[in-house]
C-alpha cells in the first residue's frame, strides 16, 4: 500500500489553480491518491515574512505575466477575479467541512472554486459565492451557509493552518511526496519523476 | 539575424549556478549567442522587499533541500562556501572589466568562479580569491587586482546592476528571450521551448 501524495494550496493561489488541473493525474499514473489540504497562505505569509507575490515591487508583475504564460502553456483558462488576491477562508472551511463527510466531493467542491475564481473570474471570497458554486455541484446551499459558521468548522481550518506552518508548508502549491517537499507549479514535472523514480 | 538572449545572475546565487551549465547549450540548439550579464541581486532586493532566500523562515531550509536536490538532478556538484551568501562585488567587477576586452574570456571566468564557489566550496568574495580564479584560467593576477579597484570599473558593475532593476530583472537567473523574462533556474526547459516554438 503506497502512501497518498498531499497537495497543500490555497484558493485565491492562481498557481495552486494551474496545479489543480494536474495533480491527480500525476498520481493516478502512478497508482497514488492525492490529499486535497487547502490552508491559509497569508498565515503562512506571516511565518515566513512574505506578502502577496503579485504585490510585490518587480515581482509581482513579472509573476502575473508568469501566470498568465503559464496558463497558456497548459491550455487553461485564467482571469484574475475582482478581489484578487482575496480571502479565502469560506471556501476553506466548506471544504473541510464536506471533506470530513465525503472527501472525493470535497475534491470536486475544490476543483469548482477554483474554476469559479479563475476561469470564471468570480470573487470566491463571499460565503455567498461559495455556497452558490457548492449548490452549482449539488450541494445543499443552505447547509453550507450554516456549515461555514460553525465554530468546530472554523477551528478545523485554523488547525490545518497552523499545521501545515509547523510542517514548514509555506507556499502554493505545495506537494509533499513521501516527506519530500515540493513547492509550485513549476515544481509538478518533478513530483512527476519522483515518483515513477523514487527519486534521486 | 536572430538577437542573443540574455543571462542575469548573481555570482552568489547557486540557481545561477546550476543554470552557468545550461544556458549556452540551450542557445547553440537554436543557434543563438547568450549575453552574460552578472549583477548584485542585493540591491534587487531593496527594489523588492526581498532578502536572501536562504536565510528566510521555512523558505531557507526548503530553498537549501531545493538547490541541492536540483544539483542531483542535473548531476552536478553543489557546496556552499563558507560566508554564502557572498558579497559579488569583486567577481562582477573582474568580469566587466574581462567582458570590454574579450566576452567569451569574460563567460570562462564566469563559469570558473561559480565553479570555485558552488563546487569547490571556496568563498569568492575577497578580491584575492576572484584573482586567483582569474589566474587558473590564464589571466594576470595584477591585473586583475587592479582591475576590481578601477573606478571606471565598480561604475560598470554599478550602471549594470541600476540598468537590469529598471528593465524589471529582480532575481537570479534571470533570462530574456526577445523581450519575454524568465525568472529560474526551473524556467530554463521553458526557455527552451520558447526559442524552439518562438513563444505560446
Amino acid at each position: 500500500m503506497v502512501a497518498p501524495i498531499e497537495f497543500h494550496f490555497d484558493f485565491s493561489s492562481p498557481y495552486g489553480y494551474l496545479a489543480s488541473y494536474r495533480i491527480d493525474a500525476i498520481a493516478e499514473a502512478v497508482g497514488r491518491e492525492v490529499i486535497w489540504r487547502p490552508y491559509l497562505l497569508g498565515a503562512a505569509f506571516k511565518a515566513t515574512g512574505q506578502s502577496p507575490l503579485v504585490s510585490q515591487p518587480l515581482r509581482g508583475s513579472y509573476s502575473l505575466r508568469d501566470m498568465e504564460r503559464s496558463a497558456r502553456k497548459l491550455q487553461v483558462p485564467l482571469v484574475f477575479p475582482d478581489g484578487f488576491p482575496m480571502p479565502t477562508q469560506a471556501a476553506g472551511r466548506a471544504f473541510y467541512w464536506l471533506d470530513a463527510r465525503d472527501p472525493r466531493k470535497a475534491r470536486d467542491l475544490a476543483k469548482a472554486l477554483y474554476r469559479a475564481a479563475f476561469a470564471q473570474g468570480r470573487n470566491i471570497a463571499p460565503r455567498d459565492v461559495v455556497a452558490d458554486v457548492a449548490a452549482e455541484i449539488g450541494l445543499d446551499r443552505d447547509e453550507v451557509l450554516t456549515a461555514i459558521e460553525t465554530p468546530a468548522v472554523k477551528e478545523k481550518l485554523r488547525t490545518e493552518t497552523e499545521s501545515a506552518i509547523a510542517r514548514g508548508i509555506f507556499g502554493s502549491p505545495f506537494v509533499i511526496v513521501d516527506g519530500e517537499p515540493f513547492w509550485g507549479n513549476d515544481r509538478l514535472e518533478e513530483v512527476r519523476d519522483w515518483l515513477k523514480s523514487g527519486g534521486w
